[in-house]
């Protein structure tokens, strides 16, 4: 069996910690890992806080193959990622003469501020995810990949830098209803889960059309044939189950 | 000034790691503690291993005032967050006699299995956090509130749990539409920042209805009067900011 690739995920905002904004990047860009088959175990949200910042930074990217940062890459006083991830690493930060170069090409003089200039501050030796619909570049450096906090530009830079990204075999993924409560099926798939070591079983309850308690039995592994074993054995036990009400 | 309190978020599930499952608790959780006066510094995601949610439990619990956690408490084999939170605080665990002596008036025995039962088990020492529409309990122990992962049930329990909490001074918070790109305000709002040292002043970016780039700017203190002067400094600066186009 193959290498297995991981990730942790970074956001950075003290809008997210208010409440504020609702974070919408987690979900997409766990969803984007598992596609091309890599797992993320982890997730931190901190605060505009440098230090903060430094020290799940290197929390998560001394732990997994790959740290995504989302937030805190815009124009204004509270954008300190570059910042962070330059120190993090112990490097130089600089503006980079190919942002100022596209910087120059897009706006006047006057609108090209010492605010939108921060926005080409990139650390020494990061290489640039961008493109021409991206105004301010993200980058990567080492294993961290630094990307927008908007939604669609963070979803951009994924599409960019997802296929220079080592991946390891694709975790895969069948579900069944059970037609169960959640605690009709736990026992017998206990007993399933430890009968089959290298696939990971998990059981989601949630309320059907018709409001009755319900569950999703999700059954994964990198090996179809182990995969399918599991989810023999889940239909075989769902098939057999008693269920006096619902 | 009074006291600040701050809290914590662990959230606990493959499937919120997998992006099967969209997290909805994190922003929801943060709204409600900025509302009641709770500052939320950071929040972690990790996977249903024991030792990962006892190692982020501990960094946060001993950093904060408060930890919320959701997800882990259901009937099945994945659900282990009360007893990695019983081996974090180094208590036992056993079936609660109140829970045990409700789910027994609400089940069947044949209904009542070992599962089921899990539901009941709650570390020595911990307080129940329930109602009559709450079948599983929830549960606080020391700084750390158990909370399931479901949202509506996740919700129930925040108002069930929030009264018995120490809250500090409310941060107040004001926004105003700039109007303007947010590379145009970046400068001067970073003067106004500096010179108003006891508000957090936040730039959020946004298309507006006519897709023209656009920028919220809030304005957070605990102080009505510092809020009330950095809001007056920011107003003023997008009254005589001269954007040329947007």
């Amino acid at each position: 069996m193959s290498e297995i690739v991981t990730a942790g995920i970074l956001v950075i905002g003290d809008e997210i910690l208010s409440g504020r904004t609702k974070d919408k990047n987690i979900g997409f860009i766990a969803e984007y890992l598992t596609n091309i088959g890599i797992d993320l175990k982890e997730v931190r949200v901190v605060a505009d806080e440098e230090s903060d910042i430094i020290a799940a930074l290197d929390a998560l990217r001394h732990r997994y193959d790959y740290v995504f940062t989302t937030g805190g890459i815009g124009p204004t006083h509270d954008d300190i990622t570059a910042d962070a991830v330059a120190k993090a690493f112990g490097v130089g930060i600089d503006h980079h003469p190919e942002v100022v170069a596209r910087f120059k090409e897009r706006w006047s003089e006057q609108d090209l501020n010492e605010a939108r200039l921060r926005m080409a501050r990139i650390p020494d030796g990061a290489d640039l995810i961008q493109s021409a619909t991206i105004l301010a570049p993200g980058f990567k450096i080492g294993n961290v990949i630094v990307m927008a906090g908007v939604p669609t530009i963070m979803q951009a830079m994924m599409d960019i830098v997802a296929p220079k990204l080592k991946s390891g075999v694709r975790m895969l993924s069948e579900s069944v209803r059970a037609n169960a409560r959640e605690g009709d099926v736990g026992g017998p798939l206990r007993e399933i889960a430890k009968a089959h070591p290298d696939t990971v079983i998990g059981s989601y309850p949630f309320l059907d059309d018709e409001k009755k308690p319900n569950t999703n039995l999700v059954v994964r592994s990198r090996d179809p044939e182990k995969l399918a074993a599991a989810m023999n054995a889940v239909k075989e036990m769902l098939a057999g189950l008693n269920v006096t009400t619902r």
